[in-house]
This record gives C-alpha cells, structure tokens and sequence, in this order.
C-alpha cells in the first residue's frame, strides 16, 4: 500500500534528521531563546525580505491559527474566512473557544475575493442594528487553500488593498505554502506575502519538518506581547531549539523551496495522468493537492494498492478524491500510480 | 407617530406598575429567594403542568440564551439553531464568547424541522474526522420564531424525539411566548412544551412586562447549580422580586394570556388588510409581527404617520416590512393604520 | 423584624416610580437610544464635569464589571483588585469567564495602595519570565469600598498617576458610589474621580433606583465600540428607557446626592451608639455599612427585632456584623434601633 | 559553562533519537491512530497496572493542564491548587483563558494536605452565598512538586478519599513524574497513582523525549470525547507518531525508570555536597531539584563555571538557588561540580 492520502505520513526530511542528532548534546535555554532559533528566525526574515518582521515557532496549524486570531480581535470581534476555511471547518471551534465567531463567505474552491469582504464589511456597517452582530475584526485566508488552489499576486493586492481600506487585519495560514509557492500557476512570492499580510506562517509539519510552523508578523502593531500568547495557548515549546534547529535546515540553502517544487512536480504528473485519461478534477488544483472525480470502481481498484482520500460525493456513482504528494513522495511511487491509472479500463 | 416598528416600545401592562407600586416598601432578600418570586414560580409550574420544573427569572433575551446555552454545553460542542436564529445572528456573539460554535440549519421562514437535525448529527457522526469539527451539543428553537412563524405539535413532537434520541437537550426560545400560544395556527400549548422541551423561556420584556424572562427546567440533569450560571453571567438581579412581582401578575389569573390573545388578534387584522389589499406576505405569520411585501412608495406613504422596520429587501421597487403589535397596542391605533391601508391607491 | 441586612431589600425611591407611571405609555426606540437616556447623559456628564464623557447605563454590578473589564483587557491580562474586591471574591467567577486572571493583592480594609501596584508591576515586568505570567493589565477599586472604607483624594491621585505612568486602566467600582461622596471622611468628588480614573460607574441599584448602573468611560482610547460589549454580555436592556427614566430622576435635581447624604447620616448614628457602648468597629467605616464586633448574645439579642448580617468570627465569643442603611431607611427605624443597642445590657 | 538550570537544555535520550531515524519512511496515519501510539499506550496501561485507561499524547504540559482542567469543569467550577502550584502561577492564565478561576490553597512547599482542601470545600458550601462564589471543581497537584518535593502513599490516599468523598475529580501533574517516582522518600508507585487519581499525566519532556506528556485517565466518566478537547486547545498533532515512537522507547523495556532513577542519584549527590558543607535547603527535596541556599558571593563564584536558577531571595545576602540534573546530566559534570562545592572558602 503506498499513501497518497495526505502530506504528514512520513516524519521528516534527512537533513533534518541529521541536525537534531548532530545538536542533541548541546545545551541551551528554553522556550525559543536559543542560538538556533535566532539564526532561524535570521533566515526567514530574509528569504522574505523583511528584516523588522518578528518570527516565532510554534508546533503545529490550529494552534498557530488559535493564537494568532486570539491575539488580534477584540471581544465582539469575529474572523472573516471562506465557508471551507480550516478554521471554520476543522479545528473542533479552537476560533469559537477563544470566544470569537467564524464569519464565512460562500467560496467553491477554497478562494474568496476582495469584492466578498467589501460586501461584507460594508454590509455590517451599513445595518442600523451593527451593534448586535459581530464585528468584522480580521480576514484569513489560506494559500494555498484546504482545496489546493492558489491566489495569484494581483487577488491577494486586491485582499490587502481592502484590508488596509478598512483597518481589516490580513492573516495568511500557509500550512502549505511551500507547494502553493512552488506552483507554476501562482506568481506569488514570499516577499509578496509579507508585504501583502499583516501576520502569516510558513508551515513546516506538511513540507518537511517533524513538526512546526514559522509566525512571520511584519505590523508593528501585533508584535507586542505575542511570546505571552504563545504559552497562554501552550504553544511555547519547553524545547523551542527543537523548532530552531529544523528551520534552519529548512531556510538555511533552500531546502524548503528545493522540496516543495520537487512534491508539486509529482502531483502536476498525478494529474496529468488523470486528465488525459479524461477523468474531469473537482479543483483546478496546481498544488501538492489533486482532486479527480472517478467512477466509484475505478476509486476501489485503485484503492487496492493506493491510499488517497475521499473528499466528497459527486452522484449516484461518482466521487471525487485526493490524492497528496509531498517532500517525502518517491518518483517511483508516483510512476507506479501512473502506471496503474494509465491502465485503468475505463 | 405611531409605533409598530417593535414590540418594547412602551414601559408595562398597568397592572404590573401597580403592583410594584403596593410592594415598593415591602423589605425583602434578594437575589430571587422572596416571596414574591416563590409565588411566581408556583404560578408557572402550575401554567406549565410541571410540578417538579425549576423557575429562574432573568432580566433579558440575549442573557437568557447565553446562560442557558453555557450551563449545558462541553467545550467541544455547539448549538444547532436555524441560520435566522436569534443566537446565530442579533447576539453579537455571545454564544460564541462562551465558547461555543452556533451551528446553523438553512432556514427561510425560521423554523426547523426534525430531519435536518437528525442529518447534521448524522453527518457529524458519520464523518471519520468528526474529532475535528465542533459535536453538536444541543438544539435552539424560537416559538414563535423571528419571522413571526410558530410550530405545530406535530413538528414539536418530531424534534423532540430526534433529540431525545440522540441525546440533544432541546432548548426553545420563548422571547415572544404568549404571542405563539395566541396562535390560531398552532396547536401548541405551554404544557406540551414544558414535556417536549428541556429548558425553555417564557418572555416577559415583549409580553407585558418592564423587563423579565422565566427560564423553565424540566430536564433534572440542567438543574444542577444553574443559579451559578446566572450569577457568572451578570444575570442576578440584586431586587429579584421585581422579576417575582411581574411575573405573579402575569401569571396569576391569565393576564400573561389575555394581552398576548390581544396582540395577536390586532396583528392579524393588520394582517388581513394587507392581505385584502393584495399585498403578498414575505412569512405566513399568525403571531404579533407581520411582514407585508410592499412597493417602495408604499413604504414611503404609510411611513409618514406610522413607524415600522424595514426587514429585506425583494427586488428593485419592494421590500419587506415588519409590523408589530404588542400588549400595549390600542385598538384604535390599529383601525387607523387598517383605514390608511384600505385607503392607499394601489 | 426590621432589615439592616443590606442595602437592597426595598424597591425603589418614589421620585423614580412616579416618572415610571408618567412615561409608561410613552413609545420610545430601545437598547438606550431613546431621549431619557440622552437627558441622564447630560445630567450625568455636567455633574462628573466631564463633557466628552460616554455615557452607558447596564442593569446590575456583576454585568458592568464584567463588561468593562472584559473591554479593556487583551487576552494575556488580568484585573489587578484588593483580595477583597467584589470581583475577586462574589462574582462566581465572572471575570475569569471572560479569560481573565484576577490579581489580588492583600488588604484588610478593602482598600489597596499606589505602592502595592507599583510592586505587582514592577515585579512582574522584572522577572525574567514574565511571559509565563498573567500581565498586570488594569487596576479596579471600590470606592467606598466592599467594607465600607473610602479613598481620599491624595489616595486616588497617587493611583491614578502610577496608573498612568504604567499605561495600566483604572476602573472604580462605585456600586455605592453615592455614599461614598456623602462620606464626612473623603475629600473626593464625583469629578475628581472622573479626572483621575479612565472608566467608572455610578451605581443606582443600591441608591434609590430600581436597578441600573451608569458606567462613565473619559478615557478615549476605550469608547470605541463599547455598545457590542454591552450587547454580548447580555446587558442591553431593550426598554433602555427604564434606565434612562431612573438616572434622569436621579441626576436632574441632585436626588442622588440627597438620600445618599440621608443614609450615611444615619449610618453614622448607628455607629455613634455602638460605639459609644463600647462595642470596637471592624473597619473604619464613615458610608452607610458599619461593622461593629459584638459579643454572641448581643448579636442573638439585637436579631430578635432587626436583621442584619453576620460577617466574620473574631474570636470564640464575638463577630462582626454588618448594619447597612440606604435611601429607603427611615430615622424611626434608626432611632429604634439605637434605643435597643442603648438599652442592651453588657 | 555546565547547566544545571533546568531540565530542558539538551535533546532527548539516544535511543529516542534512533528510533525516530528507524522509523522515519513508514507511512502512517495522523493524529495518534497509527501503531507506534497503539504501543505505547499497551506499555503504559501495563506500568500502571491500568488495563482500562485511556492513553493519550500531548506535547507539552500548559497544553496538557489545560486540556485536561477544562475539559472536566463546568464553567462555574475552579480548580484547587497550591499557591505554588503551576497552573496558579507559570502559565499566563492559561486556565483562565478557558474560563476557570484557579482557586489556591496556601503552600510553602508546593504540596497540598487533604484536611485543606476539605476546609476549602466545607468552607464554600457553608457560606449561605455560595453561589455568588466560584464552586470548587476538582483538584490539581504536582508530583513532584514545583519546589522538588514528593507526597507519600498515605498522603495521596488521604487526598484522594476527600476527593471522593466530595465528588472532586483528582488531577496529577506529572511533568517530572520519573523522578517523583525515584525519589527514595515517596513509597508512592505509578500504580498507587493510577488508582488514586482519576487522571494524570506522565512527564516526557523533562524526561528524555524530545518533547511529549502522557495523560493517563482512568475515571471512566473523563474519558468521552477526550479527544475533541485536545484538537480544540491545538494538542492534536498531525504526525502524532512522534509522541507514540517516543513513549514506546521510554516504556517498552523501563528506560523511563532507569533515567529517572540516575538523574535522582546525581541531584542527591549535589544535595549531599550542599548540606556537608553546612549549606541550608529550602525545601527538603529528594528528587532532581535541589534548593540550597547560599551567599551571594558563593552564588557568583559558582556561577563562573555553572548556570543554575536564582529562586528566592532569603535575605541580605543569601538566595535560595536551584539546581537540576536530567536525564541528560553526566556523572562527570556532577563530580566537578562538586569539586567546587567542597572547594568553597566559606
């Protein structure tokens, strides 16, 4: 059985294996205070081209959201996402448990757009009775979304130009954002996105890392006491080196970047093979994600030797499905799949 | 001017100031343990066939809600209510701020019906990665609901028994009780809900009084400790008794009953002459709130001698408008605005 | 039996019924939009000399300290209070309820220092790790106080200005802040306490209103949106009205200041003949709660006509008591009692 | 420079570190279902002689109090503590944030007696306003506690039968659990503890993982849905693999227990090395924290050569300090420092 089912089934990148061996003896402070984490923090501010940005780690993708939102809204304050949002879908409420409500905008693909905030800002603030609805307090976007799809730079100008108009905080979850800066189909950078977001996080438990996401935030005025919400939320890791020392193996030479694109070449050729064979894609996805709607028999002989996902019932006979590459897909795995989907009876 | 733009325009029924003006000297204890609110509750329970229930009086909706809500939920549950429900939209996240995700149903006309409850609980169950998505925790119904409709017993009994047999608390919002009882259209009668419901309310503050909602527990398990509740959320009136004192007037010999009867029967007149007029309603509402579609010019005539709310708008030249009557509504108030309607040319 | 017990056991003074009666059939916009409400801003504001003062009135203590406090405060911060404070000790929790730590510091008087909040600050911002601690975030008196204490201007200056230079909040809990300014022993008035705190209310429930608090907020920066507040918690009474009508009849002709005058005067007498009989004071109380320590069977003895409240074993022959008069307290009820504690023999 | 300053400074043991490289390329399923998890609960159940509990992982321990606390109170609940204890002061008001106040009994040694807690308890249910007051809601101590120190089999027994007795739920902190259990003082064993509590935690952070806690619950009513409330506070991680790899190597074969055990021996040694040169203790600890109290001039001549924790100033001229052994401690580094305790001019 070889798994395409999602992009944290293996633990992590040798290199980073590597690092954490070679530094187990060193002794350092706690709690992110150590050299590694600094150097970390060093090359990240620098591969986005940010240099008063504040970086912190934190483990993993809810919490991050949690303590990111948490820190930003008011009481009466709510965050603005797409309908298929992580956090509105798939985070148990942490948003809600901090006290704020999900405000959801309809969305198809995981995308929503500048007109949808305006329309929603303006909405809240031109009805009489605004004081007895939540305020809209921030937006938060995912790129690439929970759907494989990307912003190109013009949509997210768009996001942040509308966002800055009306004092909207912009907050980017890029629990992904390798693959959706490897893809062929975005021209965003990860300058771009610091000048663009007020707060946003690299992720590293689904591009490499055992574990850990990177909080870069570049608006002055979210940076003060954000170490306190860290370990409010328990997110301040007793071992931060830990965290250190896999992102600067990460962002030290590129490796990020070098296994993202390598992981969205291999999904590219997945969906290629899926297209060509003329099964249609729920999502026009150029990510690590693909998306396929196949016949339910075609789903369950591929299911005998592959391990994707059901995503979502299409009709009486199809779904569609995912399938995941990531850092640690093999290409011979990925020939294997094609292989098989090449010579599917259809 | 004359007001139906709500039903809390005026102060309370005559007979309610009376009798805080006879008991004004009256030294009592506070916080709900007096005579007066003894009396009250025995008057309830008795109005409700529920010996064994638990009375709590609290001051407004919005607190009645979020207390009740609060007292019963896990950290990980939400409350399932329709998308118009009062929780999900006018309570600037109060639920939310105790923590807990609102859950929302597709609604049109504001109700409910058992089937789509007994889907979201479903699909929450069936799902493999439900450990990630809020559980539902309870279900939040209005009677009558925000746009004036109201349940039959049937329907009640149907929701009832989905909750009861997943184990759902079902909590109904009686903001606008007597006017629902009023009902010629539903066979519902306080008894039936006190069975079919676990905790509900009883509106005082549209329904007669200064201000006051009785919150009734039949279910033993949510009676535990909810006078913590009510003290935690700011929700213990110091003078109780003004909250007793009301509602024994209320509910002593039936006026509760007699000035929603009222209401109701005026509102339907208004109702009528709409209807007559051919003028469509936006909701088949049989309770205190009608809501006529009308030409923008229509609006405009009719709003310059009477106040009401504009509640959505239809297309280019109609919207919906709300009418309101209340206990306070005189008669002849409601003959000048039927003369007026009658008199509109159309 | 004639009730000492606390400062609540009556309805309301007849000023403030009287305008009920007046102004019930009046029709005016809810949730405190109404022109009563503008009027008691107004008296309310000249009388703080505080013209840009905001105005909000909510229902009860619990409520508006919640409701400030829960404004104010980020997420990592808590209310610093005497360990005494009302919301330290008889609040179940609220603020906590809202995420919120209280940070108590000693007082056997319920009154705190400059000095003690100067220590808890600097205490915290000098340990080293200090982001694993609750942030001192705002600073909430009484004034009187939970034991009846008063602060003296030079007192609250010296607050206020380590407040000040600390950026922390400062909040007065004036839920009998009429007796406190009728206080023979503090220098403070209504405008010094407007100048020196950034937020404070007025409380009515224990001074001749039915119920109902008027929080004054001079500090500009926590104006903002303080209406969603209210609303989330549960505190926007929709017949705003009735609070609006109580403060105008309060405030319009320095009705407030007169009963409160009253009730000290005679709490005063109170305390003059316990002392005078030899009985020591608890606290140094010049407001309208004394708390005079008596031996077992003076308190049995003195229970059997008037009640009162038992506040703390001194040792195993004697307790604190606590008397309260109020607006409602009548010299013969006064001059009765004296009499009996007179006449008592010891 | 040698650190003893905490238990944190290095990585984790080696056989940790060749496991997780063993291991790296399986492909497993996410969020704790995979097999290396499965296993590790197995070893644990048996180390607690526990066949029915529930094992889960969480990385970190504020996360872990904090999943844990909530997850068990209701809102208007507290949770008991010492005033020492790590939820009361470390932890940025991490409980609070989940709404519940941390209700603190006075300590000078960081242990709790069961006579306190029914004080506590009795004190609260007697007092007529007890519902104005936060409910005492379960109870959270510390083995070892903050300040080094153990409860003994009877003391926990006693602890736990109030605990019964009133319905309180008995939470244990286990972050340095191993050497609580090596300490030559405490007969307490993990299964004493595993029948005594309802639920607790064992500490791998601070005992050769990586990073990582494993919560043992063994009331059956805490063990619904336990697994919502860890996504929720964002403990749910994604390759949870690494937490079941770690607590397979730490308990397959008592690697636990025997790291457990030399660390305690090395800090005893210290301990030794303090007391025979005539230095005090702060708290009489038999675990791997010391607290000897030395002069200022000794503290900084050490501190050329050692990093260790100022924990208290005792007076002029004398702090208590800490020191800790790990795990990772060496018995050379041990021996010279030593050497340098004996070497002391004093």
């Amino acid at each position: 059985m070889i798994r395409f089912e999602n992009d944290y089934t293996e633990g992590a990148h040798q290199r980073i294996l590597e690092r954490l061996l070679e530094t187990n003896e060193e002794q350092t402070p706690g709690y992110g205070t150590d050299e590694h984490c600094e150097n970390a923090r060093t090359y990240i501010r620098k591969a986005c081209g940010a240099d008063q940005a504040d970086v912190h780690f934190l483990v993993g993708g809810t919490q991050t959201n949690t303590t990111v939102i948490a820190s930003i809204l008011r009481p009466h304050q709510g965050a603005i996402t797409a309908t298929t949002g992580h956090i509105a879908v798939h985070e148990t409420g942490a948003i809600e448990a901090t006290g704020h409500k999900v405000l959801t905008l309809p969305s198809d693909d995981g995308k929503i757009q500048a007109s949808q905030i305006k329309e929603m800002y303006e909405a809240h603030w031109n009805d009489p009775t605004h004081e007895h609805m939540v305020q809209p307090g921030l937006v938060y976007i995912s790129h690439p979304t929970e759907n494989g799809t990307t912003y190109r730079k013009a949509e997210l100008e768009a996001i942040s130009s509308v966002c800055r108009e009306y004092g909207l905080p912009l907050f980017l979850d890029g629990a992904r954002l390798g693959y959706g800066l490897a893809s062929k189909d975005s021209d965003l950078t990860l300058e771009d996105i610091a000048k663009l977001c007020d707060v946003f996080y690299i992720g590293g438990t689904k591009v490499g890392a055992l574990f850990g996401e990177a909080v870069v935030i570049t608006n002055e005025a979210m940076k003060k006491d954000f170490r306190y919400m860290i370990k409010q939320r328990g997110g301040l890791l007793a071992k931060g080196r830990l965290l250190g020392i896999q992102f600067e193996a990460l962002f030290e030479d590129g490796l990020y970047f070098d296994i993202s694109r390598q992981a969205v070449e291999l999904a590219i050729k997945i969906r290629d093979a899926f297209v060509e064979k003329g099964f249609p894609l729920r999502y026009d996805s150029t990510t690590n994600q693909q998306f396929p709607i196949l016949p339910d028999d075609v789903i369950r002989e591929l299911g005998k030797s592959y391990s994707f996902s059901l995503w979502e019932k299409i009709d009486e006979t199809h779904s569609a499905v995912r399938f995941c590459t990531s850092w640690a897909t093999k290409p011979e795995q990925v020939e294997a799949l094609i292989e098989e989907i090449r010579s599917l009876r259809t």
